[in-house]
C-alpha cells in the first residue's frame, strides 16, 4: 500500500537508496510541498547527514542541485558472533567496511569472556580506522540463536550455553549509543539484501547444521508475533519411501532432520563415504564425487519442496541460499530449483531468482552494520534531533 | 523495526486506532517535539479530520484536552463483488456502515452491465444515507479474482469471463476520487482484522470451492513480488494413502483438490451421502451427521498440515477461517487445530488463536471500506493538503 511519508528519516532514506537525487525528486516522490521538503533537507544538511554538491541535468529551467548522503557522518560497529569465531567491523553509514578483524572464540565460554574479547576487537578496529568510541552512532550484533529483539537478550539459545536472558547491549555501554541484537539468520538476510533501491521481498535460507530462514518484507526483517518467523527447519516433509527420521526437536521428519548438514553427514556415512564432517561432504561434492552429488541434490529437492510451498504463500522476488551446505553450490541449487519450478504456481515462480550467496562470509558483518544503520537513522532519537 | 514517523497521516493513524488520545500521547509515541505535533494536529483539526473535546485524566498538571478522530469528515463506497451477487455500502471513515444494499448479478455478464448495476446501487445507498457523490472520499472494491492492485485491473481471472484487464476504477469516474480494487480474499482479510490498535500479523484463510489466504503484515495487506502472495490452494500435500488427485490447475495433490469445497462434495458423493452441493455437505455436518463430520474433520486436518508449515514460517498472531466450508465450524476447526498443534513449533503455536469468522457476510464490505479509508488517509493527496 502507498504509505508516503515526508518525515526527515523518509527523505534521508530516499537519498540514501538512490531513489531521489534532488529536492525536486523528493517533492515528486513524497507529494509533500516544496517548502516542507526544503525545510527538512536543510535540517539534514545541518545534521551533516546530507550534503549538496554539483548540478544535475536540467529538464527545463535551472538545473537542480544534487543531494548526497554523507555516509561519513558517523560510523557503526558490526559484530558477527559465531559458535567458534567472532568478526568485528567498523563501517560507515552506508555499511562500507573501514576496518575489520576476526578472532577464534568458544561461544560456550559464556557472555562475560566472549564479550570482553568483542570489546578488545572493537577497540582494535576503531584504532585501525582512526576513530574514537564517541564516533560510534550505533552497534549491531548477530548471534547464533534466538533473541528477543526489543531487549537484545538471547532466549533459550540451544547452542549458546549461559547466554539465556543475558543483556548483550549492556556490554557496549561505554559507546553511549543504541545497540541492536538479532539472530544470525535475520542479520545475514539484511546483509544479502543490502541497501536496496527497490524494496524487495526476499527469503534468505541458511543451510548449516540446521536450516533457518530470514524473511525480508519490503527491505526490512519480518519477525512475526513471537519473533520466531522463519523457523522453517522443523516444517514437516513427507518422505516418499515412508521412512521416519526423528529430529532433535522430538518430532518426526522435520526438514532439517532430512536435509540439514547433520542429515547429509549421517546419510554420507551410512552410504560408506570417507567423511567425518559436513564440510568434508560438501568438499567431496565440489570434487564431483557422484554418490555425494546425488546426496546433495536430494537434500536440495527436499528443501525445494518446502520452498515451493513458501513461494506460493509469500511470492518473493528472490531466494538466496547461504550457510555451509549452500557452499556445495550447483548440485544443491539444481535440486531446489527442480522442486520449486515443478510445484510452485507459474505466476509466482516466473520471475523468481534462486541463487547462492556471493559473499557468505561478509553478509553477517554487513547485515549487522545495516541493522544498526537502519535502526539508528529511523530511530526517534534522530527524529527528535531533526524535528523543528 | 521501529519506524517512528510524525507525519500528519501517522499522527492521525495513532488517534484513529486509539493508541493516542491527546497531543501529549502523540509526543510520547512519536518522539517528535511538542511544537511539531501541535502544528500537525492543528492542520488535521482545520481539515476536519480531528476534533478536540473533553478533558482526560491529569497525571499531574493541567488535564489534557482529548483528541477525537472525526469519522464523519467524509464517506467511502464499499463494493463486495461476488460471482452471483454484489453488496454495496456507504460507510463513514471508521468503516461504520451507514447504508447498504445487495442485488443478484451474474459476474459472467461482464464488466459493463455488472458495473452499471453497481452504480445504480451506489446511488441508492448514498440517497438512503442522505449523502451526495461529492461526499465520497474514496471507493474500495473487492472482486472474486486476481487483480493488479496498482491499476485496479483483473488479471486473467478464472471465474470472471470478460473482465481481464478491464479498468474497474474507470466505472467510478463520476465520484472524482481514488478507487482501490483488490481480490476478495485480501479485502476480507482487512475486514477481519478491522482497525486494530495493535498492528498484528494475521492469516485469513478462505475455504470455498477453492482455498486462498489473505496475509496481513503489521495491519496491512502483504502482496508479494507479483501480487500473488497467499495463493495457498495449490501447495502440494502428501496423501498418507498414496492416493493421487489431479487438480484443475493440472498439478497433482494440490491443497484445494484434496480439501476444498469441491473436493468435499466429491468425497461426500463418493461416500453415498445424499448431497449435490458443497453447501448441503456443510449443512449435513451442522446437523451432526457422523460420516459427514469425519469428511469435514479430515479436510481440516489436511488444511492444518499446510497451515502448520505456514505458522512456523510466518509466526502469525492469529488465523481466521472464512468462506462457505468454514461455516461447518467446529469439526473443521478441530481438524485444523489438531494438525497445527501437532506440527508447529511450540513458540509459534503457544499464543496462536485459530477461529472462524464471526461475520463472514460483512467482512467483504467492511474490508473494502477499510482498504479505501486506509489508502485514502495515507495517500499523498491528503498528505499534500495537510503539508505546511
Amino acid at each position: 500500500m502507498a504509505q508516503i511519508s515526508a518525515s526527515a528519516g523518509a527523505l534521508l532514506r530516499h537519498v540514501r537508496t538512490g531513489r531521489a537525487r534532488s529536492r525536486a525528486d523528493l517533492v515528486a516522490l513524497t507529494g509533500a510541498s516544496r517548502n516542507t521538503v526544503s525545510a527538512r533537507v536543510d535540517q539534514l544538511i545541518a545534521a551533516n547527514l546530507l550534503a549538496e554538491g554539483g548540478r544535475g541535468w536540467s529538464t527545463g529551467g535551472r538545473p537542480p542541485t544534487l543531494l548526497q548522503f554523507n555516509s561519513r557522518a558517523g560510523c557503526v560497529l558490526a559484530v558477527d558472533l559465531g559458535v567458534t569465531s567472532v568478526d568485528v567491523a567498523v563501517t560507515d553509514l552506508s555499511a562500507q567496511i573501514l576496518a575489520t578483524v576476526g578472532h577464534p572464540i568458544d561461544i560456550a565460554d559464556g557472555p562475560a569472556p566472549v564479550l570482553a574479547e568483542v570489546d578488545r576487537l572493537a577497540q582494535k578496529v576503531l584504532a585501525e580506522a582512526g576513530l574514537a568510541p564517541v564516533d560510534v552512532c550505533a552497534v549491531g550484533v548477530g548471534v547464533p540463536g534466538p533473541v528477543e529483539f526489543s531487549t537484545g537478550r538471547p532466549s533459550h539459545p540451544p547452542i549458546m550455553p549461559g547466554w539465556h536472558d543475558y543483556p548483550i547491549p549492556s556490554a557496549f555501554g561505554r559507546f553511549g549509543c543504541p545497540v541492536y541484537v538479532d539472530n544470525d539468520v535475520n542479520v545475514m538476510a539484511l546483509g544479502e539484501v543490502g541497501i536496496a533501491a527497490a524494496p524487495q521481498d526476499v527469503l534468505v535460507v541458511k543451510v548449516g547444521t540446521g536450516i533457518g530462514c530470514g524473511i525480508i518484507v519490503d527491505g526490512r526483517v519480518y519477525r512475526g508475533a513471537q519473533g520466531s518467523a522463519g523457523d522453517i527447519g522443523h516444517i514437516h516433509v513427507a518422505q516418499p519411501d515412508g521412512r521416519t527420521v526423528v529430529c532433535r526437536c522430538g518430532n518426526e521428519n522435520c526438514l532439517e532432520a532430512i536435509a540439514g548438514g547433520g542429515a547429509l553427514l549421517r546419510d554420507a556415512v551410512a552410504a560408506g563415504l570417507p567423511v567425518s564432517t559436513t564440510r568434508e561432504v560438501v568438499e567431496l561434492a565440489a570434487q564431483g564425487d557422484g554418490p555425494t552429488l546425488e546426496l546433495v541434490r536430494n537434500a536440495g529437492r527436499t528443501i525445494g519442496t518446502v520452498l515451493a510451498a513458501l513461494v506460493n504463500f509469500f511470492n518473493p522476488h528472490r531466494i538466496v541460499m547461504t550457510g555451509g551446505v549452500a557452499q556445495a553450490g550447483a548440485p544443491l541449487l539444481a535440486g531446489i530449483r527442480e522442486a520449486v519450478y515443478r510445484r510452485s504456481m507459474p505466476l509466482a515462480a516466473r520471475a523468481l531468482e534462486i541463487t547462492v550467496s556471493d559473499a557468505p562470509d561478509l553478509s553477517g558483518r554487513v547485515g549487522a552494520a545495516l541493522m544498526a544503520i537502519e535502526e539508528y537513522l529511523d530511530d526517534d532519537a534522530v527524529q527528535q534531533t531533526l524535528a523543528p
